[in-house]
């Protein structure tokens, strides 16, 4: 492989390019001609079609269905609620025409769809019967990025999933906001083996719209914070613009409860930043769409058939085992060549078999986190395969755990919040009194946010890191993408 | 169930009413705020997502991959291919504003996505080892209706999916165009249960900017075709324009070939209108979400522990034999409520579970297609509800294979034609010139256009229906949607 081919930056040295070369040559996506919009190319699509394909079952176990609701919004839908509005308007994009006809009124392509989805709720709610009301989109929505597109992470257009709940009771669309942060985190952790902080967001840096917000944040190698997907509970926010009411058990008419929530391509960023290397891509095994590539090894003529014969018995057995399995028999390519491609794309275990293979009744293998190479016996293909593949899939998670763990680090007074934020980055964890304005003091000056605020109140009678009158919580600030 | 919930016209007496109805109360759709886009509720979504499993694994299994391209396109991309932009430009929705922001270019919402993926096939596309590139997208496509809306059938936002290949020859294209055709005769035939004929598209009725269009083309109870699919080959006609060369093995450079082909949500319009009846939707076993539906019949509390058992013994043994079941356990509805809403809903079979066949050791099941009610001994549960399902399967097949066979009248002269046409509807078969003159008076006369031209030409030498020139092929024609 060329040096062209290859990743030409280190990823301690300049993670941007790093990260901007591993998505554009390990295939993932590729840059479109209008500013903000990317192309999610097959190999890209097949890691997201893993996260859907995990995520859409967990939802439909729990009695959630899908659903496909219009792209376009009126503009008289979206003002309903005020702050919702207020907050997208700077970032929709505007439909005026259709053919070389003026639309009567401008309609928004949607940024998410809580508006149009409540406005059909109001029409399916009519009874205690009726609820919980369960529906996943699967969807893309635009906002508009005035800043600087980085794919996954920064995109006007994005791929994601929206889901809009309709409860009886408070307590019920708490638990499913918290059910649906757990199927999340589950995801995240076990999946795709990035470590997360979960817990509210302050009003701050709630949803516009919510009456709290509920966030998973995970901590990226160069100390800025990613949000990984958030789960509202939208109180009666919703369903009093939009009229959904159901008659009670008590005969009487009551508003719902309504929760939204989503996670979006935006956890692929996670997943590259923190488990790729100077090769390029690691893919944990749970989510690869091909967990092991094989190649064979020829040496001129020697056993050729023998060779050939063992990778196909090799394929077979892996795929009836339900690996997810690759050979790559191309002729056109040395084993080099392709080493650095399967590396490059992150599958997490390579299986090589040369003549010496065959003749020791055994395979090669190599696992691409660590770049061990190990010899495994025929008949314990299956079982030291899996074993390999599961300690890559925890060794990552490890590390990162580990990496997630020595990022928080505690500060008690601005000073010390403002160098670690500024020399190592990562998590700080600081006392808070609670209001915006030192929110928004900490924001301009080091540009540092509260990501979140723990669900188990880490109770403290310090003083606020910024202004030092009685803090009200502990918050884990950082900067963030 | 009350005279709103169900359906309260014949589907004979006003296909078109009838055909609202069901959609709407079978709840597979409900109407937008904004005219011509409709919601996609979870049953009809569920149909949806049925029929894309099944596209969707045929496609991985011959090689094609899933990506996704920008929903939105510079002007600049459509008027690269000049016939293309014609055809599209009165249906487009262009995008002016993001946010405050006027654009610099307006955007148009895709509706179709030949001039953007083709855009980025001219870089991905280096020499012959990238070839053949396939490419499928799942995705919505905008095209203004100026005409009425009908959901499925005539919307303006469509759920479809577009493929998008490109090859070293003529020949490969071909065979894609063909392969794909007959990937989406089996998804028609034996999944949806609808009959099709295939065959070219004329000019005149091709896809703006293909060299040739396959169709397949189905024929509803009031006499007019409804397009399911098409398959394109682009010969050239993109690839020149957008620059899409590979270096062959001959060291040469060349244009490549390039196809395209989609089926939409148009296909459950076919199905609903075909085998619905005057009590809802039927929806054929092989697509059904739910295949089977299990009711306990109660009386009063005689044996209901023995009902209650008996029915969670036969839910779990069907489920284990991998029928879709769902079990309908609702205390606050009486079975015949229960009886009607599945019936409305089109499942295929309803198992019921009663006190005399707990004593018998039976269940009496109903099939949807014909109402035909039977006893089933226990020890023959899996085999007898799997023999009916596929007797359904094979009904509606057949019934609709009937209905198509005769609707396919033979015309020598014009007034025959013209009959043919206005009284009963259905495919016309009949000689054509091959002038698009003769085309454009028939449809400006009486409506009807060529719906294909068969594969195998039906040669004649008999006269032109319309101009009385010498006849170069055989059309079907008919009214269409």
């Amino acid at each position: 492989m060329s040096k062209e081919i290859g990743i030409t930056t280190k990823k301690t040295e300049d993670l941007s390019e790093w990260y901007t070369q591993v998505v554009t040559k390990a295939e993932l996506v590729d840059y479109s001609p209008v500013k903000g919009f990317i192309v999610l190319r097959p190999y890209g699509y097949s890691i997201w079609e893993s996260i859907k394909e995990y995520l859409d079952s967990r939802l439909k176990a729990s009695g959630h269905s899908n659903a496909y609701f219009p792209l376009l919004i009126p503009e008289s839908f979206l003002k309903k609620e005020a702050e919702h509005f207020t907050g997208f308007t700077p970032e929709v994009f505007w439909v005026t025409h259709a053919g070389e006809n003026k639309l009567s009124e401008r309609l928004a392509i949607r940024p998410t769809s809580e508006t149009i989805i409540n406005d059909a709720y109001s029409k399916w709610v009519r009874s205690w019967r009726d609820l919980p009301l369960l529906i996943n989109v699967w969807n893309s929505v635009l906002r508009a990025e005035i800043t600087a597109t980085r794919p996954f992470l920064r995109t006007t257009e994005f791929l994601w999933q929206e889901g809009h709940t309709v409860h009886a009771t408070k307590e019920d669309a708490d638990q499913e906001v918290m059910m649906i942060l757990g199927f999340y985190r589950d995801l995240i952790e076990q999946q795709l083996a990035v470590p997360v902080l979960t817990g509210y967001k302050s009003e701050r840096e709630k949803f516009v719209g919510a009456m709290y917000t509920t966030t998973l944040e995970a901590m990226m190698p160069d100390g800025r914070a990613i949000q990984m997907g958030t789960s509202h509970n939208l109180g009666q926010n919703f369903s009093k613009p939009f009229e959904i009411k159901y008659l009670g058990k008590d005969e009487q008419s009551h508003y719902a409860w309504t929760t939204s929530w989503g996670v979006s391509w935006r956890l692929l960023s996670a997943l590259i930043m923190l488990h790729g290397d100077d090769r390029g891509l690691v893919v944990p095994p749970q989510i690869a769409p091909i967990q092991i590539v094989i190649v064979p090894i020829h040496f001129k003529d020697r056993n050729k058939q023998g060779i050939n014969e063992k990778i196909s018995d090799v394929t077979e057995t892996l795929k009836n085992s339900s690996f997810r399995v690759h050979l790559d028999d191309r002729e056109q390519y040395t084993p080099g060549w392709k080493f650095n491609e399967w590396e490059l794309k992150g599958i997490p275990l390579r299986i090589e078999v040369g003549p010496r293979d065959v003749e020791r009744k055994q395979v090669t293998i190599v696992r691409r986190n660590d770049l061990q190479k190990l010899s495994i016996n025929d008949h314990e293909l299956v079982q030291e395969v899996r074993r390999n593949l599961q300690l890559i899939q925890n060794g990552l998670f490890e590390r990162a755990s580990a990496a997630l763990k020595s990022s928080i680090r505690k500060a008690d007074n601005y000073e010390e919040f403002k160098r670690i934020i500024e020399t190592d980055g990562g998590f700080v964890r600081a006392c808070w009194c609670g209001s915006s304005d030192c929110e928004d003091a900490i924001k301009a000056e080091i540009g540092a946010t509260i990501r979140t605020l723990p669900f188990q109140d880490e109770a403290t009678f310090a003083a606020c890191v910024k202004c030092g009158k009685p803090s009200k919580a502990v918050g884990y600030f950082a900067r963030s993408y």
